[in-house]
């Protein structure tokens, strides 16, 4: 064990695009339980998009990240020493504690990746990085989304934009499950093969080297679009509005191509294509569904276990790699999920 | 009887606005009924937003109107001379059937305002006018909207633009019979006293006059806004999305505010707040009730009989009147429904 706690802290406000100079990698002595305390030793870090809405002064719910704090994120690590009579040395938990080697707990507190709780991990659901993919926040807003919000009908045709990402290669293959046709965007040519070649998408479109993306999205969808599970947000989603269907829905789950926008974008005014299609536009936020986080997880433990579903990882190892990680999934650099690994799995 | 049938024709496409000169009066023989056929003489044509799509070169589902094309419009008539063995003279018919004063019919078809068929009018319903009102499309398409789209609870804060118009005002008494708070947006203060003392609304808003209409929102809406009933569209609409309430629904009935744009407007990307507010936003179109057309006719009459709804109709008089009283309603002219009567009921 080393004798030190690194972790990495917001050094600047970014002006659009985050840049690595944004991040410090500080140093600090591990901290030490106190009376009814533990102390994890995260083993996965998870990085995903929202945590760049958290680098502004404020977000939708509360206040950002002020300059020199650890940046946010979820974990999974082991129980290393502990005070508290109901956590052992030795357990693997899942909490939301930041870019960051040690993290002290008092186990309070519910639930793991949106609140300040923990939650222990069944090991028999996979291996532990699953916890914060395909059997963690991932997998569940995919799974709720599709069932909830999209709720796709065979023959129904899917398109899913950041289709090769943490959300979009499951919320594709859910859909397949249902029996829908499914069509994903992705930014690579080997990203769209994988699509197609080991998830089973009906199609896949290179987003970035389509010559016309709204002929090439026309051209994979003949019945127009049902459902349109919008990952992306910017002006690939406009163009998904001219060509809906009779009461195709359109799926709110993230815009990613929009969290370093400093303005509110403009955009065409959709709504009387949405009137005419009698579409429906829902927004979605996992969070509402914390009630039902064991069902989620269980179920695409299931999933995976039968084959049905199945999973990409990008691992970055080491604490002082996570910036640049974390810069290379905002702009698509990741297959699957992107996580950091700070230290092996026990 | 005149010996002449007077007709509205399309005479020049509007660029924008439309102006009295892309409408010309013309005169022709009243047609004589051939075999099977029927002639009716229209008491009350309607006047309606929609009408404005149809004098462009192309709308959404189809071909525009040709230039000498009589307007379309769906009137109320007698049937005043008849060769057809199920229509008699004397009975009162609802159709399509075009700014004139007489038309043929062969009676087929099923439906009337939507289609080429005809409908017999109950003229137990109310007075014939309301048949276009009330008891029509207007009455119908705030029915459905309320109770299967924006689905007001009690406590709801219930958002109607375009207030005074024949289905919004209809639309958001119907808001208040489920229990909803509801706040009514229009464009004179005659009409706010209309909605607020005639109607029942619990707030209206001019919002010609509010010196900040997004601070005259807040401070009319404490709890945020459970539904936006869309009837207008434009930058009003944009405002609403900057205050929704969690899971709130913004119902797409009409955007009459954008109706002569030529192309399509620009408007901030409110996705994100669609997102955040776990909104849903629904396209509506009253064609989908066709089959459910007596239940809202036969509620609407109801209610209006039980003294539970209100509602107002602004008549000019005469076929030569309707290019003035259309332009006069597309710019909130008119309390409640928009009617020209042709000739007196009998």
């Amino acid at each position: 064990m080393a004798d030190v706690n690194r972790r990495i802290v917001l050094a600047a406000r970014p002006e659009g695009a985050p840049r690595e100079t944004d991040f410090r990698l500080e140093q600090g002595p591990i901290p030490r339980p106190g009376p009814g305390q533990f102390l994890i030793r995260n083993l996965y870090l998870s990085l995903d998009p929202y945590q760049r809405g958290r680098m502004n002064p404020s977000w939708r719910y509360g206040r950002g990240l002020e300059i020199g704090d650890t940046m946010i994120g979820g974990t999974v690590g082991e129980v290393i020493e502990s005070n508290h009579p109901a956590y052992r040395k030795g357990e693997i938990v899942e909490g939301l504690l930041g870019w960051q080697e040690y993290a002290l707990h008092d186990g309070l507190g519910e639930r793991a990746n949106y609140g300040l709780g923990l939650t222990r991990i069944d090991p028999a659901r996979g291996p532990l990085s699953t916890a914060l993919g395909v059997n963690g926040m991932p997998g569940e807003t995919a799974y709720f989304s599709i069932i909830e919000a999209a709720r796709p009908k065979p023959g129904d045709t899917v398109v899913v934009t950041g289709a090769a990402g943490a959300v979009g290669s499951l919320a594709g293959q859910i859909a397949k499950l249902f029996g829908a046709r499914v069509v994903g965007l992705a930014g690579s040519d080997a990203k769209v093969d994988y699509l197609v070649n080991e998830l089973g998408f009906d199609v896949g479109i290179n987003y970035k080297t389509a010559p016309d993306l709204m002929q090439a999205i026309r051209a994979a969808c003949p019945d127009r679009i049902d459902v349109y599970y919008d990952n992306v947000g910017g002006p690939i989603a406009d163009m998904m509005f001219r060509w809906l269907n009779r009461h195709s829905r359109i799926v709110i789950v993230g815009r990613i191509a929009q969290y370093n926008d400093a303005k509110m974008r403009t955009m065409p005014d959709v709504f009387s294509q949405i009137m005419l299609a009698r579409a429906s536009v829902i927004g979605f936020v996992v969070y509402d569904y914390d009630h039902r986080t064991e069902e989620a997880r269980n179920r695409m433990a299931r999933w995976v276990k039968e084959g049905k579903i199945r999973y990409a990882e990008t691992i970055a190892k080491g604490i002082e790699r996570a910036p640049e990680a974390f810069l290379s999934m905002l702009t698509g650099g990741n297959t699957g999920k992107q996580l950091v690994q700070l230290y092996p799995p026990p």
